[in-house]
């Protein structure tokens, strides 16, 4: 419907003229706009915006305009990102056992919900090899213990590069991710459940069943050193009653769960999602 | 917290540079930018936006501002509306006998939730008079009937003018407009009920009871000739069940009504609502 | 975790003496009710339940529950059905072309969160038969056009009673059952997009695009001679807003309408959902 | 409608036959059951029960109901409760300084939403004297410190004694309640709000705020000795965004506050709330 886009996500201190200075940076190229949205944090005095423009018409080669807008954004100490709708990103999905998120994940994939490849299928055990296999997407098996955790996160960000992947998903894989791994690799989208109020620690389906909760929630997020509490994307919410054993929880936690990150992983992939401090914009 | 702002909601024609003019004009006067929205409608061939900035340091004065804009949206044949934060709309609330979304609104302008004046309260029957005294506000029994509703109609359009009212607010008035008063009065905020599927026609709720529906809705959108099908601004539903009596389907879509209603007139209040055609768009 | 159970469906003319009727039935004959509930329609003077007792220490054999039961319900002019929770149901999911919830089916199914089989899928195209192979289960195509109309559901009469289907899903079947089918297989569920308010007939999410809806909603229903206006068992909502296209619209109806068709299969299938009139009571 | 009723809570360890000797016991004395509804927590071996009957035709009278019920109850190990529906209640509203859920009470109450009286307003200032007095409500004005604490809760009790009141709901009292007054006055609601993630402590909305959370949520449970962690009734939630600023989430969660104690309230007024443990089963 829409010639290629290019996408400029940006933040900055806030300032008069900011969204002239953008817009005419474009507009003199030759580009047409075809959204722009913009938020001011007044608390931090920051400006964030999301400008999307046809590249159909636009005068600058690709490889130029990066360079040409630092020329602009540099003096105004900005942050940001520049991204082109027809280069797809390459997406590693982690898994465990669970495999509900995977295959819906792969679903939409398939259906182009997602504006994504799916190249690799990272897991810390066998069980899902075979949704792999049906798929056609490489499996790759990187057991993980204690004692194995630096060699196997070695392995997995070789495999990361190996095959050229944007962005992790850590869908339902039950493993915490060092530091230094992060560090390594920032781009990683996390999914886990949320409930209110919270129970931290094990077993929490048990748990808020105990206390007889009336919605359970999930929230998807980028995971960061502070594993849950990383940037939030999306949340969703449902209303369970006592009539729900400890299974329907866990069942019906599933359902949101894969809705959940599934909405995240596009509005990142549409580059919707704007990151500052520990806390987004969601340019939707 | 933020001093006084103009706001511009504009809508013209898609084309390059709109956003960079816009942006422009205000820059080039000492505007600040607090809040920026744009919208393509791509099958209309549509621009659509919302824009604020701080009067604080804008070197136009309140009274150019509009000349000197036109000057721009002219050649773009846009349609466009120009607000001042510190300029207070004056709603008058319609009423028949309910008193649930009267109630509400008038609590919410209290709480300083909506940023207008309610001067006026206005009814085909007496009963609410007693509400009204209580908030002091002056309350105008104007009865109506087939024959004197030209008549009616009539009275209510004096006192919109003598009351210098900017909205009119249908707080569940139960009669039919007619599209004459529409024509000349069209700055109207009307509540009813939704259905999944729909129920046209007399007694909705029993019918949707009947029906045994899972869900009931409420929609607050602005009056139009065709009384229920104007632009839409904001709806929201409930769940309900078989232990739901029609009673309590009633006492659950009054709960939504003043909600979705007391939105939708915030919404409109701090000029988000952009009408074109027969839909919005809510730059929230 | 729990022992079978048989599980009651039963509606009659209110009386008083019901429950202690029924519950004493299941004790004297040594039964423990694991889950009561009851209804009264007062409008229609109708007493509405569902018991669920276990079958581990129940006196009667299997085979005598029901005519022994007939004896007090007879009576009473009661309308009533006894399931055994490991007599599995075994389902036909109908397709035309879309896969979203077949697929979501399917992996329910496996997931065990639906106590079905899944032994035919039966389309009036040959898209879909890859995912049938992917999962081993028979696929039928059986063409359907004005001509073939009679002859065509004598087909598929004839592969449901082959395949002793106990219930047909239509999962985005996208033909209409002629009267007669319905009538000799009454056990369909069909599911459908909603919207407030209602867009009958062709491209409704066109046109609640165009009216520019704020709320799109599915509903699951069994089907009835009125093809989509059968009795209500499920029914969900997402928000839309104006950034949402068309196409977007479509694609969260997808998702919508897989989780609700899902959730009305899964309270059919534990019998928690009695028919009367053209409504339901769900037990649930 | 319905003539006046009988409503029996009830539970006790679960065994064979106790639906039926509940429903013998109220068929035997001529009495028509209305609504039964049944929970068994299997993993506490509980059978919990509302069973609610018409009193007209019922051959005990009222005074002799407990005690006959009591012989049945006493050797099932049973607690129980049994309330008459024309039996009113009287509610004492608990309020600091904010009046949303006041009177949004006040004025269910006088919609006939809330099957109670409201004879006492308490409050430790004096800002809502006003509402009091306009709705001829008595307003008691007990302040407190931690000097005070003693006396004033000594003060409140004799109030809630004087104008025998039968529940008292904390309708934003930012007060915490010693354990010996929970004690002595057992039946307290409180409304808190809720986050996913929680924010337990002071400035909960800045933290959420600053966190980005999607979702805010509000809780309202039976008050414990743990304040915020007694058995919850009812919850929900709302949808925020960064655009909405702290101010936004408090105004939204003021709105939820407002809904969900209102409900709790409607739910423990007709007798559908069963505590046991830490939990409740809502009968709706």
């Amino acid at each position: 419907m829409i010639s290629p886009t290019a996408t400029l996500l940006i933040s900055c201190p806030d300032r008069q003229g900011l969204v002239a200075k953008i817009a005419n940076f474009i507009y003199s190229n030759g580009g047409n706009i075809v959204h722009a949205d913009q938020h001011t944090d007044f608390a931090q005095g920051l400006f964030l915006s999301r400008i999307e423009w046809q590249l159909e018409g636009f005068n600058l080669p690709r490889d130029i305009i990066a360079p040409a807008f630092e020329a602009i954004a540099a003096p105004l100490n900005a942050q940001w990102e520049l991204h082109f709708s027809d280069e797809i990103p390459r997406i590693a999905l982690w898994v465990t056992k669970q495999d509900h998120c995977l295959l819906d994940l792969i679903w939409r994939q398939h259906a182009q919900e997602l504006p994504a490849e799916i190249p690799l299928i990272l897991s810390n055990h066998e069980n899902l090899r075979g949704i792999a296999e049906q798929f056609g997407i490489d499996y790759h098996h990187v057991p993980i213990s204690k004692a194995t955790k630096a060699e196997a996160e070695a392995r997995q960000l070789e495999l990361l590069q190996e095959y050229k992947i944007d962005l992790v998903v850590l869908a339902k894989y039950m493993q915490i991710l060092s530091p230094e791994f992060i560090d390594r690799f920032p781009k990683i989208i996390n999914i886990h459940h949320s409930f209110l109020p919270a129970f931290p620690g094990a077993n929490p389906y048990h748990r808020a069943f105990d206390r007889g909760v009336k919605i359970i929630g999930a929230t998807a997020h980028y995971a960061t050193v502070d594993l849950d509490e990383g940037p939030i994307i999306e949340q969703d919410v449902v209303r369970v009653s006592h009539r729900d054993t400890v299974e329907d929880l866990i069942r019906k936690g599933k359902d949101l769960e894969r809705v959940v990150l599934a909405r995240a992983v596009r509005l990142h992939l549409q580059h919707r999602v704007l990151v500052y401090g520990n806390r987004t914009v969601v340019f939707s």
